[in-house]
């Protein structure tokens, strides 16, 4: 959580010429998003977010998210729209960076979100899945199985983090590649649907932020995602309550097909170890220079070891 | 600039209960202030920072900081004013840390301030230094004369920065002790008005910001470091038509006597040797894991050497 690049109050000025919102009132770097600079900008006609993306985002991606955004927006999902230049563009050059700026969405995420918050935060999910549908553009998930296997391969040592790491890895990498779906119903995905990226005010969904890792993939690895993320308690236990609401809340929108539930276990393990190993990958190779503290691998460790002991859907609160 | 210690939601919720300012819409953490973490809070009543005060601030002299704030602006002068809990207080706790929440105040700080926006920030520093009369608390400048050889005691190996620096530090040091003024007009100083302190909307003051350097010095000192950090331009050279209209805002509602005009040299010379040994201190001894980068040293070097060459008031706009 770090601003990586500096934006000045002149910088700001030759931005703002760009476009049509108005003369600055505030601007404060926040801290907020692992891999892009973030500015809350206020000028005199509304609140905004200026996003300076570093170099972990590609800039042929960049076309995809803005887009994803707006046609999600257009649709009645609550997320950033981004704002277009005068000339019509919605990326901008800020400091050597391609830059954007997107509406400020009100709300606060919440670390411990209870089970109305999670079934409220499903049904988005699920809404988000159905708003994606038309969306012109494309992106495969970089971090997919495939891209699993190259990044345990570029992982060393990981027992230095946990006894016992590597094998779990290896084991649970073998598996679920084997096992993972040929097939599901899918289309454009969050795939970072963090309890950090839902933003609540009060009890109701305030927006969905962070489109910067959504791709195409199947909807009920979204889900699986969601699940691992928001229905384990600090102390490592699955809580079946947020379970349930969070199923039933996703399928009252968009019911999952019998194909979807028979490979859920796969797909929780899946998303597990997906984010296992980008946090051990990232805490093996953490520069101690950089302004972002890796987050702890064994959480999700943890995690991949209770699914590989789940068999049914049930157990996820079906 | 970052934040140290997390504020979640839940602890949020537990603060608000102790203030009537309204429930939260937003929260965000920001990448501001160097000794504290800071976040932006919007209510349904208005703006706020939240400021947790980590371990380089004293806890003894918080009353202080805070009363200050009220005391300023009672009196006109346009900084953020601490919000008292229904129970009357300034201090709270909040994760360990002892916490406060002021006002948000609406402006940008200029990187590169013109002459106009130097005059007008010099008037509000002479306001300043008039509105602290009468404040009931006072602190001693930690990072006055005495302090200053402490703190180079504790400096080893500075020519690593640059060859003569440690030869630089010790004759300034030395002179400064020995020219230092025995006694000037003084009162309570901001002691760190620097432009990333001064908010601007458009071309008018919004606001004075960070007041924890804040203490009783020679007000001539204060705006010896307000000469330093705003008159000098990128590449080094001081600009004298800054000097000038920060002189003359000044004198305009502060007129500067002949004491305080026969000791600025001097004055500037302590200031820029004082921030001169934080940033070499803080450079040699900088936590690679700290979420800081700490600021080159060589700066002040630079602006010392240009100071200790100087030997009458004329030359910086008088």
């Amino acid at each position: 959580m770090a601003v990586y690049t500096d934006v000045s109050f002149e910088d700001l000025e030759r931005l703002l010429a760009l476009y049509d919102i108005g003369a600055p009132l505030s601007f404060k770097g926040i801290a907020e998003g692992v891999e892009n600079s973030n500015f809350y900008l206020q000028t005199d006609q509304g609140a905004y977010i200026l996003t300076l993306y570093e170099k972990r985002v590609a800039e042929s991606d960049l076309p995809f998210f803005l887009g994803l955004m707006e046609h999600l927006a257009a649709r009645g999902v609550n997320c950033p729209l981004p704002v277009k230049t005068r000339d019509g563009r919605l990326l901008v050059g800020v400091n050597g960076r391609n830059a954007a700026i997107v509406t400020f969405l009100t709300g606060i995420a919440l670390r411990r979100p209870d089970p109305a918050h999670c079934g409220a935060a499903a049904g988005t999910l699920a809404e988000l899945h159905r708003a994606g549908a038309g969306f012109a553009l494309a992106r495969a998930n970089a971090l997919g199985p495939e891209g699993w296997q190259t990044l345990a391969q570029s992982i060393h040592d990981a027992d230095r983090i946990e006894p016992g790491l590597t094998a779990l890895i290896a084991r649970s990498l073998e598996h679920c590649v084997a096992a993972w779906p040929q097939d599901l119903p899918g289309g454009v995905v969050h795939a970072d649907f963090f309890p950090d990226n839902v933003l609540f005010v009060q009890d109701t969904i305030g927006g969905v932020i962070d489109f910067y890792f959504a791709c195409n993939d199947f909807f009920a690895y979204d889900l699986a995602i969601m699940l691992n993320s928001w229905c384990f308690e600090m102390d490592g236990s699955y809580n079946i309550t947020k379970g349930q609401a969070v199923i039933a809340a996703y399928q009252a929108v968009r019911p999952l097909g019998a194909d979807e539930i028979a490979v859920l276990p796969v797909l929780m393990r899946g998303a597990a170890l997906r984010f296992l190993l980008t946090r051990t990958f990232d805490w093996l190779n953490h520069d101690p220079e950089a302004l972002v503290r890796p987050k702890d691998p064994r959480e999700y460790a943890k995690k991949l070891r209770f699914h590989n002991r789940v068999t049914h859907a049930r157990e996820y609160g079906l």
